[in-house]
């Protein structure tokens, strides 16, 4: 048995949980918000924040800039702004790239004297701004963890920036964000909390802590997918779907993650392909994989029966739910397999795949 | 639903986990280690903590004064000496009341000019010195949440003192200390465990991971009680207890504890009753009375489920295992409930029972 466990970040949940925990924002005399183009402003998170920071007193700057998959260059532009305005702390509105980057941000802030690279020396850091983090989708779980995926200028690649300091100190997690969400929105990104859980499941980092929120967010997930998938999805199946996302980032910062999120990372790049879809895409793979191993096996029957399902049923769905079937050629699956051969994910398993193995599957999913 | 949780303290588990992480007890110059006056050495946790501080070249002072329901003026005293040794951070070895006592030891060692009742003035403390706790018996939790039940010199009463800064900043978890503990000690101490995480199951203040931490809890021990009983525990089961301990901790983090709580105060002050063993006494009237509340009745159901077992099974089970039959006047029980009678716990149920319920159980109970 493993028990080890950490989550620090202080989670407020239900509707309206920004308003009536008003009290929470006050962290500092100026906060830079941090959003994407639209979410932010479309699911009514931003005026629920302005509305408390203006109630309190509390300046701010939205830096509005952060696209999906957030280069390293643009976020570093932000931290650069926060302490040009004088920052003093940073709240994240959005989905995985406005979280993710506000974390990357407040360390940047606090270092006024690092060059973008060298966010990645953690051990040299002076601890972040401190950081609020509300989602606006049910997937990416970055408010539970420290995680910050930040993309590299001109490379085509994504590096976690990972620090001590990287935890929210308060995460709101209201679904009314979530209600304006599309279908195919709503499905991609919870696709990826799915993906989280059972990553988490079947890593060897998986403690019973984590196996338990893992299986509580994936049941929850999977529970959910036919709503999803009709696009009729309720507000209590929203309310869950936030809340499952969660559970699989809390999952997934005692874990990690597994090799369909490398070896999705490419696919996104690759066709544009929104990063939940892309994970899902190799959970069939995934599970015929981890399946070969005794341990994995075992773990793959406990995580399916507790969902109430099979890991059959499991491996078929998901890729199905993913919608990706485009052609890759053998070039492009080389560079792909280059690209993402040295993450550490695929060591994260019960069994690892080779080289060859990451290769085969690429070929199998996406060659006639 | 509900989904509020915060639960700062980074949990280290598994044998030798102490020595593993020698590294997390570089939290000062001079540690406070608070011990019991036993358990500690018997267990050979001290013997690890002593020889950590040492090859890290960290002074310590042991005070091992702490006794069961520690006595407010004797936390007031080591607070005191923790100043006068320059103690820079405070680790708890031992059961509840030296894991409680060092929170208060913590907070009274940086808050030198408070006076011992002015601990209670929450608002008003500054941050206390930095806490580890190890536990050495799988009862109380204490170590995963920041209540210091304290009692009062002179008054048989018992009142929480539960400030922000009071979370251990490192738990340990190695049931290794706790192969050398009675048949009594190990049942009554998983006994209180279990009445942590029904109580807090059936508490209105329940979240969704709230009872997760609870039924993970409830069910190892449910599990453990046949072989508590009969006084011989495998180690399998005593890593299971130590960490079914810690959920327990986890789950009245959230929500507090329920009416076996104060009403076994009063056992332990008149008849020396085993925490523990004083609390399981009233779960059957607690299930009783729970089951006449609708939600109440639903929630005991799926509790009692969780551990394949029924509702009247639990409630038949632990005042058994409480061994206790002491014959309790009238005039004892009106005085209890005298005593306890503005107890917050009465209102952290589904069903409350009033002045007139409670002294009826009393007597019910005690009272041929």
């Amino acid at each position: 048995m493993k028990f080890d466990f950490y989550m620090p970040v202080k989670v407020f949940s239900g509707k309206d949980c920004v308003k009536s925990n008003a009290d929470k924002f006050e962290l500092g005399k100026c906060a830079m918000i941090v959003t994407g183009a639209s979410s932010a402003i479309k699911s009514g998170a931003l005026d629920d924040v302005v509305s408390v920071l203006c109630d309190k007193g509390i300046e701010y700057v939205i830096f509005d800039r952060i696209r999906e998959n957030p280069l390293l260059s643009t976020i570093y532009d932000a931290g650069v702004a926060a302490r040009k305005y004088g920052c003093d702390f940073v709240i994240g509105i959005g989905g995985g790239s406005p979280m993710d980057a506000a974390k990357a941000i407040a360390a940047f802030a606090a270092n006024p004297e690092i060059a973008p690279d060298e966010i990645y020396n953690v051990g040299a850091l002076a601890p972040s701004l401190p950081i609020i983090e509300i989602p606006t989708t049910s997937g990416t779980g970055s408010e539970a963890n420290p995680y910050s995926i930040i993309t590299l200028d001109g490379e085509d690649k994504k590096k976690t920036f990972n620090s001590p300091y990287s935890y929210a100190k308060y995460a709101f997690l209201d679904y009314k964000y979530t209600l304006s969400l599309s279908r195919d929105y709503s499905l991609s990104t919870a696709l990826d909390a799915f993906c989280h859980c059972i990553e988490s499941y079947l890593s060897p980092k998986s403690t019973e802590i984590s196996r338990m929120f893992a299986l509580w967010g994936a049941k929850h997930i999977w529970d959910a997918f036919s709503q999803l998938d009709s696009g009729d999805v309720s507000e209590e199946t929203r309310e869950a779907l936030m809340y499952a996302s969660f559970a699989g980032g809390v999952a997934i910062n005692t874990t990690g993650t597994g090799f369909p999120h490398p070896m999705g990372y490419n696919l996104t790049f690759h066709s544009n392909l929104p990063h939940g879809r892309a994970c899902a895409a190799f959970i069939g793979k995934y599970i015929e994989y981890q399946i070969k191993d005794e341990k994995g096996k075992e773990l793959i029957c406990k995580f399916a029966d507790a969902l109430g399902t099979t890991a059959k049923e499991i491996a078929l769905r998901l890729p199905a739910l993913s919608e990706y079937s485009e052609e890759i050629d053998d070039s492009v699956i080389i560079n792909f397999a280059q690209k993402i051969k040295s993450a550490g994910n695929f060591a994260n398993a019960q069994y690892k795949i080779s080289y060859e193995e990451m290769i085969k599957i690429y070929k199998e999913l996406f060659q006639k």
